[in-house]
């Protein structure tokens, strides 16, 4: 059998293959702080490609971005009980603004400058930018209001994992306020459209739109909507969430507005985020047993050149040629944007060269070698290929955008099929019990449920949760039916899986 | 005497309409939190259009962004005493990592959740970036390291002033590791003529480059650089700061390398930063008691077309008028970017309307009403004509660039006299103090000085700092000369003034 770049594998240990990948593909890796990471310089750059196709995306849909205090006082999560429960346990909380000489050569906070009220620092900003919509919204000419916050932000976790969950994460978080009802339902169908696009179209990532189950919704929610994913272990990832918040946050932080009646009322307030998980996702949908595989469209540099000499009267005549195949491919375009090439030039083994780029999942490598100067040939490969082939360079540059589409629409496909296949239609508690018995593989299982107590004790105790109902029918579109969990009468059908 | 659209004029109190313009442009207001401001979305807008060039010139001179922890151990700025002295003291101080009910309704930090090391909200990343940077760094072959990062730090501030001193602010450090002395000491300078062409190129603000003094170096520097902004009080702005932190920081946070001849030796470190102190330096340049002045190199929206209609049957030959007056603008382009221009079709009163945008400093003001329609025409004016003119539209369309660039050149200009006429060389003690006495405009004074305790005495009684001394001689360029505060010998003059 081929060794793997990666070791374990994903078959021989998953977790740990996922820690692999990361830090192979220099993604990131653990900091000084307890369950905060560095995100090094490859993983940043797929996340900058995140951030700026969203961005484009909101500004189109409308949205203005904006900045909002990295503190929240606590009396302010101390108003929504609600709230409370939900997030504001494991916080970092700020209590002095101070730290002196404690005598003993080192620091300690001031006892003089403890803060009158403790500050936390945001889990999500609900509470702070609602304050602040109260003071904007006066009359239903200010509405509708549709902000965007790029921001870090902070929950204490116990367990962590890079990207996936982590103590402080990056992302944003979408706030807007409405005069009715209907128009705040229509943005967060709008942004989760937003979302799903996204993963499907440049993560490459298929997901399952659909409405959380109360016990899964965001506290305070009337309704929240998320895209699910299935991870290569079967698991799925919510990869993103889209709150209807009802009139709920509007009560709790006076969000009131004059009509066109002149009567006040409260207004109908939404959220919605994605964060620095997206790329979590991204790996664990993509990656393999040698590392990474960016989808070419966020990937931080779409093709790497690896100039091959031996020496200085090779380096002579490869090097020039290198950088005029960079050129030449900076000006072809995919996805609208022109390509990015780098030549790796470094002072490494060309196979521990070609490896480190295979890791970090570059989409194409392009080997150049004194041999391919003289025939005016490339010997390329797509990361998805088995081995690279000698090609024309003049064919190569030309081909390249449609190389790029091809691995894209390729790794959709796999993810696709990946999880087709790992998708079932369930009617019975005993294949809903078999289906996600230990040992068994899992999956995406599609079940008629009535959203409850026996189906939350039963999930619990299967380590399982209902994903989400699909707004659109996926599998098992067979009308009402039967709730596995309590034999009443069910709708429709929600999607069980295990979860990160 | 006109009535100007802000009050108080800069002449009556130029801190208050400093704070008028900051809300009349709808650029930021105070939080809820102490310290801490909303950055609404014209200011936001601002400061993205800010990063983006300063992004573009960071990668161009071969620097990528990564992300680092928000916390830092309290241990590690116990590592540096004279860092501690400089930046620790006054700061947030993290405690605890949840919250419970206190039993009185409330919340309290949970007595349990103390933490055995109290966390700090980064004031600035030097000891964090150095211990990551220290397991980055083996052999010269790493070398060098070029790193930004985007971030949110927070520095308690007792008096704040919004984007001039606030608690929390947002900002870009750059953390670079060198081999040697030259190369840091290379990109230290390099950076410094990075702000310094973005500040004169994009802000249109005049900047003097130079070097701190002893007394005004970052805690920990070997040599500290400015860039020197005046603004329109003849107070000095201190835009960006770039530092050549020779080994100091290598030696405490143990970044070594191992040399091509096999020694390990300790490597050299740079740092240097920008913030959103910039929208203040660029509010304080150039608005007017009628609001913001936008550069428009780094304006929101280049244009503004306002429709002026008083009917339905005006409205309805007006609006299309308008939206494909915007379409045919937005294919022109300014500075290499399509031109950005919006319409306000809101429902407000022509003239509140048209001030609101004056106030916020959109350099091209475009009325369109049923007779400019009827003569294929537009009322157009810049941000600085005092009224504006009719002109046919095919011609304002091709003439647009053309304003925004003689627009930009006239700001830049205007700053630039503004700073020339208030610069003065001055060559006794006398005259410094009389320059810099109560109730004198001040200005920037160069002056001959010897880096000591008698200059700095002297500055405190006088409320002035040495701001810097200039890289390029601007001022009183005749060689060495006497130091008004010891009449010691003096190689150069430095740059006195009252500063922010
Ligand atoms: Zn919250
Ligand atoms: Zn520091």
């Amino acid at each position: 059998m081929a060794k793997t770049a990666i070791s374990p594998t994903r078959s021989e240990n998953y977790p740990e293959w996922y820690q692999q990948v990361v830090k192979a593909a220099d993604l990131a890796e653990n900091s000084d702080v307890r369950g905060c990471m560095v995100i090094k310089p490859w993983g940043y750059a797929l996340w900058e490609n995140i951030q700026r196709r969203l961005d484009t995306r909101f500004k189109e849909t409308g949205h203005d971005n904006a900045y909002f205090p990295l503190f929240i006082p606590m009396s302010f999560l101390e108003k929504e009980a609600e709230h409370v429960e939900g997030f504001a346990k494991e916080c970092a909380v700020v209590t002095h603004h101070r730290l002196e000489p404690n005598g003993k050569g080192g620091l300690q906070p001031a006892p003089s400058a403890k803060l009158e009220e403790p500050l936390i620092v945001r889990p999500t900003s609900e509470t702070i930018i609602g304050a602040t919509f109260a003071r904007w919204v006066q009359s239903y000419r200010d509405l509708p209001i549709l902000i965007n916050q790029w921001a870090n932000v902070v929950r204490w976790e116990l367990r962590t994992r890079m990207f996936l969950r982590t103590a402080e994460f990056l992302w944003q978080e979408g706030h807007t306020v409405h005069a009715t009802a209907e128009e705040a339902q229509e943005e967060t169908r709008k942004m989760l459209d937003v979302y799903a696009e996204f993963a499907e179209g440049a993560m490459a990532m298929p997901v399952i739109k659909g409405e959380k189950t109360a016990g899964e919704r965001f506290p305070g929610a009337a309704a929240t909507y998320s895209i699910e994913a299935m991870m290569q272990d079967r698991k799925a990832l919510q990869a993103g969430t889209s709150h209807f918040l009802g009139q709920n946050f509007a009560k709790a932080q006076e969000i009131k507005f004059q009509n066109q009646a002149g009567e006040f009322q409260y207004a109908w307030t939404t959220s919605w985020g994605v964060s620095t998980r997206l790329v979590g996702g991204l790996i664990m949908s993509h990656a393999d047993d040698d590392g990474l595989i960016c989808p070419p469209k966020l990937a931080p540099a779409h093709a790497v050149i690896l100039p091959i000499f031996k020496n200085d009267e090779e380096r002579a005549a490869v090097l020039p040629y290198c950088e005029s195949l960079k050129n030449e491919l900076s000006t072809q375009e995919y996805d609208g944007e022109k390509l990015r090439v780098r030549i790796d030039t470094r002072d490494l083994r060309g196979g521990e060269k070609k490896w480190q780029w295979v890791k970090r999942g570059v989409p194409l490598r392009v080997e150049v070698g004194p041999r391919d100067v003289a025939s005016a040939s490339v010997f390329a490969a797509s990361r998805l290929m088995e081995k690279g082939v000698g090609v024309e360079r003049a064919k190569f540059v030309a081909d390249a955008p449609k190389m790029l589409g091809e691995l894209q629409q390729q790794l959709f496909d796999r993810a696709k099929r990946a999880r087709d296949e790992a998708s079932v239609v369930i009617d019975t508690l005993a294949d809903f019990e078999a289906f996600f018995a230990e040992g068994q593989p899992g999956g995406l299982a599609y079940a008629h449920f009535t959203d409850g107590p026996e189906m939350e004790a039963k999930c619990k105790a299967l380590k399982v949760t209902p994903r989400c109902v699909p707004l659109e029918p996926l599998l098992g579109d067979d009308g009402a039916g039967e709730c596995l969990f309590t034999g009443g009468r069910s709708e429709r059908r929600a999607v069980f899986a295990r979860a990160y």
